[in-house]
């Protein structure tokens, strides 16, 4: 069953494909035997993650990078990571409505990650949903999130290449993210650049980035983009290899490789401890009586938690 | 000393209010009876969530609100998630700058919430510093957080009223948005209303708002404000108290209090899980030594995960 999968998956067929990814968002039994074989077929795809506050045009920006991609003849997996899933259905309709715009076939693959209860982290779940479509021989993998939440901000860090979306004319934004930005944006993108107030935001980003100080001397180029129009994608797409080959001819630091590879084990670790402890008999109902106690203030969580985790 | 800190706290003394917020970031060793002693006295204040994209100005919105209520002689807590906090020490400063525009006394207190690596979860802290600032006596505890991000969500749908602030010209971002703000604003505001396009995002947002299924029969009012010039601030403090007032006559419904109170179980429980494994002896060197297996494509996250939690 999961063989036969994980050898579709190779072939980079796309119902493999979203079947894999859905194993991995449910957490379910034979999703941990996927990734340890999906695993060592991973590290071949460029990782471009690209992330912006909401409103910045990233969809749009995503969409025509990919279909640049793919005219030259690539495979391209988008993951988007879709704050609004939680509450509602509404991402698969949105993916079929991009499908449909980027052109369905075995080429692209898009797909939305929704958060699910309190099992499976989001973090996770995307980073090994990249890892999948890596390993389904996708010559590109796009991470878009917005780029503000500590998860989504996590995620785009593991990305190979780190592209920041900015608009003109949210100069309080800039300010307010300039030390976030800083140091996670690899190339800069300032997308709807037919807008007023262009050159002011150009200024204000060059100045802050002559403050910053990257260990790897990379410079990051800004691009300008109107991505409804399908301007500065070309751009784009250059400044991103550029970063990629400097990367490649640097070594992209071994700490930076052992770093990521931490947290993902951490995330993992504490997802599974969880998921151990909930697997025990009458622990679902012992949560539910405790989480009663504690909407009525008759005990507090901390005292609560450590009830739980004395069971085992 | 924890009890004296307690002590300190409830009497609700600036320093001691401090120390309790660091000790539950550091999730330190004495953060557990700290927060035992502080649960039984929450529930008093009124936690107001205040949620939006960077640049929709919630900043201004959150110290103009802060300073109404402080004028009409309330006690105010202001806790921000910031998310350019994980890379700098750039929050504190801010705090700072808006603690002296809101005047710098013991009825305004303002913190800003980072990530500290992988332990003690932003939402966890975050959520913990409410109870906190609840506990020492403030009125109200605004909670002010980017409304995209996942942790950020599930922050503020802990708060008894939830603001969702837009801006107008921003349509894209209201469709994208949609099935998320549908569900847990109480009050919406357009902030910025002095812009172009705020009667056309008043409508958009008014045709969404029909077609959502509140099942507390909830009808959102829609408040539109100019943070920077004060404009609009006693409306929003009116539709805060409509709808507080709406909940009390109601009552929150006790489904609701047991999901929060199930989620923070839950967080706290996943934490110390991890926690626990990371203090037996030996640990911290296994998940380097796994950490670079991972790094070098040795082995993959899952099985390493595997005989981490194998060595308890």
């Amino acid at each position: 069953m999961t063989n036969d999968l994980v050898n579709r998956l190779f072939k980079g067929e796309p119902r493999a494909v979203a079947r894999a990814i859905s194993k991995v968002e449910d957490a379910s039994e034979d999703a941990s035997e996927l990734m340890k074989a999906v695993f060592p077929r991973t590290g071949n795809a460029l990782v471009i993650g690209i992330t912006g506050s909401p409103g910045a045009g990233k969809s749009s920006l995503v969409d025509k990078l990919a279909l640049h991609y793919k005219e030259k003849g690539e495979r391209i997996g988008i993951v988007a990571v879709d704050p609004s899933s939680p509450f509602s259905g509404g991402a698969i309709l949105g993916d079929r409505i991009r499908m449909q715009t980027l052109g369905l076939d075995k080429n692209v693959f898009i797909r939305s990650m929704a958060t699910r209860g309190n099992l499976g982290g989001l973090a996770r779940t995307t980073v090994d949903a990249v890892s999948i479509l890596d390993a389904a021989g996708f010559d590109k993998v796009i991470v878009e999130t917005v780029g503000v939440g500590q998860d989504e901000v996590e995620i785009v860090k593991t990305a190979d290449v780190t592209v920041v979306v900015l608009v003109p004319g949210m100069g309080d934004d800039i300010q307010a993210i300039k030390a976030g930005i800083m140091e996670i944006g690899d190339v800069f993108v300032i997308n709807k650049a037919d807008r007023e107030g262009v050159i002011r935001t150009e200024k204000e980003l060059e100045a802050l980035l002559s403050l910053a100080h990257r260990q790897d001397l990379w410079n990051p180029p800004i691009v300008k983009t109107v991505a409804t129009e399908s301007k500065g994608i070309e751009d784009l797409s250059e400044a991103i290899e550029a970063y990629s080959k400097f990367v490649k001819e640097g070594g992209r630091s071994a700490e930076r490789r052992v770093a990521i590879a931490r947290w993902r084990l951490l995330e993992l670790t504490r997802e599974r401890l969880l998921a151990r402890l909930l697997a025990n008999n009458g622990t679902e109902k012992e949560i539910e009586r405790l989480a009663e106690e504690i909407a009525e203030k008759k005990r507090d969580p901390y005292s609560a938690a450590e009830e739980l985790i004395g069971r085992q």
